[in-house]
Order: structure tokens, then C-alpha cells, then sequence
């Protein structure tokens, strides 16, 4: 067992979260969203999508969340990009870290982001272009449905590898490999993480998955056996994928803190404060409820909130 | 990784997924939705509690219940007894296992059971004793809140081991360890589990886990990896204790078979024929949704029903 002694949580709710949710949150209350979960101790936020606000109508106001949250101190904010014009947008808008999307399945990438494979990675390495007028970026590359299609089903292997290393080449360090629509199992997923491993041991690899068929955490702590450190997850287990039929929520960041910490396992996460984030967002999200263990049920008797700063 | 090729599931949902359900589903019912479980392929169904109507009024039925699934080929029953006057109750009314529970915990055990635990130790011994008269009698030790107690909070690994070393030392070889409110963490789950084979070697483990914050299958997963091969779950992921403030339901059989399926570990289950009893079970209980993930969002595209008999 390489169980890390900490790990660093990526808090997805404001971006994956939100993005499928009919009701437009409005972006004061987006803005202050995203406080409550960095006055938690989340220090890494996926704030927001720069999508066209056709696909995606919730980010519409992509660029006035992060003028929101430019301000905020000690925390990494990223935002999503698909194409090279929201890349631009979001860097533009402040954003430092891009987080690239897209699939290793090809009608996948063909129904999210409308192009094939071999398009997304020509538009990945455009993206990496803007580093020489943007030497402080970052970009995480975040690739879908590596433990299954919802329309194609099972992925070969041999296809998630060869594109974390058409990546890898890009020059590209930091992946997150996302169970997209909840297809992963436990040994397929300690499987999949021990070849990246084994393969691109100069990768940062990072994890991201859904609880859609209820093995989202039994997934997430086979990564953390294998020595992951890098774990997507979403403020009241919100989530999906608009354009992948089925899907459902993120593991929500709760349950996944309350994991940690009990395993002793630190992120730096306060969960007294987490719920504070959690409350605003159901007060604020009235017809959606939210799938959190812990929120619902609350901590076990006699538990205390584990803060360590990481 | 001691991983085992088979499980044995015991289906807890007509006893520990209806316990605490208000409405009275009537015996009929009740015998039908068991029915649909053996169909399916489950082979160990707990089937009621023989306990005081007054306690549990749901179980009012017990008798008529197993009365009406005598017949059954195949499946092996059990119902749990909570003293020696529901022990003679089953038996007389055919229950060929007793599923004794009594908790690790003195103040859990008062509350859900009205005695110490030296009492329950005492009145197991009786009940071990009826063995004279009913040579073909089974009983199985279900130990609660082995890993964690809602009125005491942490449990002592000690107190654990003292326990089991009681029960083994007055003759049971089989003992499910419980987590009765949902407080295990995988850490924890698995130094127990590892004391408990170590000290124990001569007695058959089998866990039973609430997914009352979320880590249920996480839990289960652990235990599959120390070499455990009997695990409880329920139908729909019904289930709680009713003397245990905030406890929901156990984790549900759906999720459990599809996360042994898909890891290429055999039940001898048919998700398809199990889903016949999760509709039949929403459709009479129209009132308590159902938490299993894998019923709500279906099996994976291209998932074949895997079904290999045990």
C-alpha cells in the first residue's frame, strides 16, 4: 500500500456540478459558492466552464464569476475549456489554470465537445501555444470516459493509453483520468491506474469520478492504494454530463472528506465549514436534492472536525 | 489481495429492509418479494425477526411468513432472534438458521434489545443449547455496532475480540460484524478485520455495512480484499436500525452484485430477475424511495447480466 498521508481535492461542484442544472444559479450566489467552499479549505476550485453559452447556458456568465473571485487568496482556481477561443476567453478573464476536456472515446468527444479525438489533441496543442504570451499558465488535461462510453461502452486500454501519451508528448504533466457516466469497478480502475502509472511515471495523475452506480468512493480508494493524490469531487455529490444519457452525480466532496479524515488522511478540509457551503447550495437549489451521505445523515456521534492545514 | 472468486450474499432486505418501515406490508407481499429474491439466484435470505409485535409490529407476520416460503427449494432461510423465546419461535415454525444479535456496545445493546451484553452472551448459550432437540439447527452470531455505536461512538477493538472470543468459546463458528449506523471507515474496517481472521481463524466472518455516509461499498470492498466471502445487503438499499438515531439503509444488494459482477467475482445473482423484485418492492412501497444507485441509473451500456450459478 503507497496510501498517501494527504491528498489535494479538486472541488468540482461550481463547474461539473452546476453544469447540468436547468435553473440558473445566479452568479452573486455562484460567487459565493465558491467563498464558502474555499473558507472550508478547498484550495483547488474548478470555478466555471468557458463553453458557448448556447451549449451551456449555466456559465453564460463564466467570465463575471471569476471577476468574482480574482480577489480570493490561497486558492487555485481553474475553469474548463473545450476549444482554444474558451482557453483565450478564460485566460483573458484571469483564469491561470486551464483544465482541457475531452474524450477518449470518439463519439463521446463527438457528442460533448463536437469534434473527433485527433481534433481535440491538434486543439490541445494550440492551447499549449499560448504559454509563450502566458508563461504563468497552467493546463490540466481531463480526459473523459476513460472507464467506459455511454455509447460505446467498455474502452480498450490500449486507447486511454496511447492518448495520455499523444498528451504526454504535447508536453502536458498534470491528467485526470474521469469515470464520466459512473462506468468504473474497482479492479478495472486499480487496473487502468497501475498501467498509467506504470507507463508515465512523469505524469501527474489526478482522478475524477461518478457515483452514478453507487462505486464512486470504492473506486476513489483503490486510486488512493495505488498512491493517488489528486481526487475530483463536488460540494453536495451535484454533477453529470449533459451530454452523456444516465449520468448522475459527482462523489460528493463531503462523503470523500469524511473518508479521508477518518482514514486519517489529511486535506485540509474543515467539514463543519463544508456544510455551510452545502446548506446554501440546497437552500439555493430547492427542487434538486442533493445526494451527500454525510450532509444527509450527518457526522457520528462523538466525531470531531479534523482540520489539518495541508 | 486475497480476493475470493465467489460471494455469498445474504439478502437482509425482508428483515433488516423492512424493519423499520412504517407501513405493514402485508404477508403476502411479504412472501412474494422473497420469492422474487430466490428467483433471482439469491440463496441466503434472512426472512423476518421473530421478535415481540409490540417492538417491531412489521414482524407480526413472522410465523405466516415462513409458513409461506417453506416450500422454497434452494434457498436457505434464516430469521433473527433477538432471546431464547424467539429462537423456540422460529424454530417451531421451521427456520432452520438463527441469526442471533446482540451488540458490541452495553448501551447499543440495551436499547435495541433490552439486556447487557452479558445477558445476551447468557442467553445465546440457551439458545445454542436447543441444538440438543434441533440437531439440524444453524446459528449465526450477528454482532452490532462493531464498528461504531450511536450512543458511545468509537468501540474498542478489545471489547471486539473479547466478544467473539465469548461467543466462540460457547461453540458458534459463524459471526457477521456489523456496522449497524453507517461509522466504518476502510482503515478501521480493514485493521479489524485483519485482527479478527488472525486471532479467529476457525470461525466463518461474514460483514454487514450500512451506507449510511456513503462508504458502504467501500467497506465491502476492503473485506473482499482480506478474503471475506460473506457479505448482507438489501434489496433497494432499504434498511436502518430502529433503535439507532440517523441509521439508513444497509448498501443495497443491486450495487453490491453489479460491483462483484463487474470485478469478475461470482454471486450466482441475475441483476435483470433482481430488478423484478426491486420494482415490485417500490411499486408496494410507493412512499420510501429506493437508494440503490444501479436500480435508479441502470446497468452500463452494452452490460451483459452476468449470471454465473454458485
Amino acid at each position: 500500500m503507497k496510501m498517501p498521508q494527504e491528498v489535494y481535492i479538486v472541488e468540482v461542484g461550481p463547474r461539473d456540478g452546476l453544469q447540468n442544472i436547468e435553473q440558473f444559479l445566479e452568479t452573486e450566489k455562484k460567487v459565493q459558492l465558491i467563498k464558502l467552499l474555499a473558507q472550508s479549505g478547498l484550495r483547488r476550485i474548478e470555478a466555471t466552464s468557458f463553453v458557448h453559452p448556447k451549449a451551456i447556458p449555466q456559465f453564460r456568465d463564466a467570465k463575471e464569476i471569476i471577476s468574482g473571485i480574482l480577489g480570493l487568496k490561497d486558492v487555485q482556481f481553474s475553469a474548463l475549456v473545450p476549444n482554444l477561443v474558451g482557453a483565450k476567453n478564460a485566460l483573458e478573464s484571469g483564469v491561470k489554470e486551464l483544465a482541457f476536456v475531452f474524450s477518449i472515446s470518439e463519439s463521446h468527444n463527438k457528442n460533448n465537445v463536437n469534434r473527433t479525438r485527433e481534433e481535440s489533441v491538434q486543439e490541445l496543442e494550440k492551447i499549449l501555444s499560448l504559454k509563450k504570451e502566458n508563461p504563468d499558465m497552467k493546463v490540466r488535461v481531463s480526459l473523459s470516459t476513460v472507464f467506459g462510453c455511454p455509447f460505446e461502452g467498455k474502452v480498450k486500454e490500449e486507447e486511454i493509453l496511447r492518448y495520455i501519451g499523444r498528451v504526454k508528448d504535447l508536453g502536458a504533466t498534470t491528467i485526470t483520468l474521469s469515470d464520466t457516466v459512473g462506468y468504473g469497478n474497482p479492479k478495472q480502475v486499480r487496473q487502468i491506474i497501475k498501467s498509467c502509472l506504470n507507463q508515465f511515471p512523469s505524469i501527474t495523475f489526478g482522478v475524477h469520478f461518478h457515483n452514478t452506480r453507487g462505486l464512486g468512493l470504492a473506486n476513489a480508494l483503490v486510486c488512493l492504494e495505488e498512491g493517488i493524490m489528486i481526487f475530483d469531487s463536488s460540494i453536495g455529490g451535484l454533477g453529470g454530463c449533459p451530454f452523456a444519457p444516465g449520468a448522475t452525480g459527482n462523489i460528493s466532496t463531503e462523503d470523500l472528506v469524511f473518508m479521508l479524515d477518518e482514514m486519517g488522511i489529511r486535506t485540509g478540509v474543515n467539514i463543519e465549514l463544508l456544510f455551510e457551503a452545502s446548506r446554501f447550495l440546497q437552500n439555493n437549489l430547492k427542487d434538486i436534492p442533493l445526494s451527500s451521505h454525510l450532509f444527509k445523515a450527518g457526522p457520528p456521534k462523538g466525531w470531531s472536525y479534523v482540520c489539518t492545514t495541508l
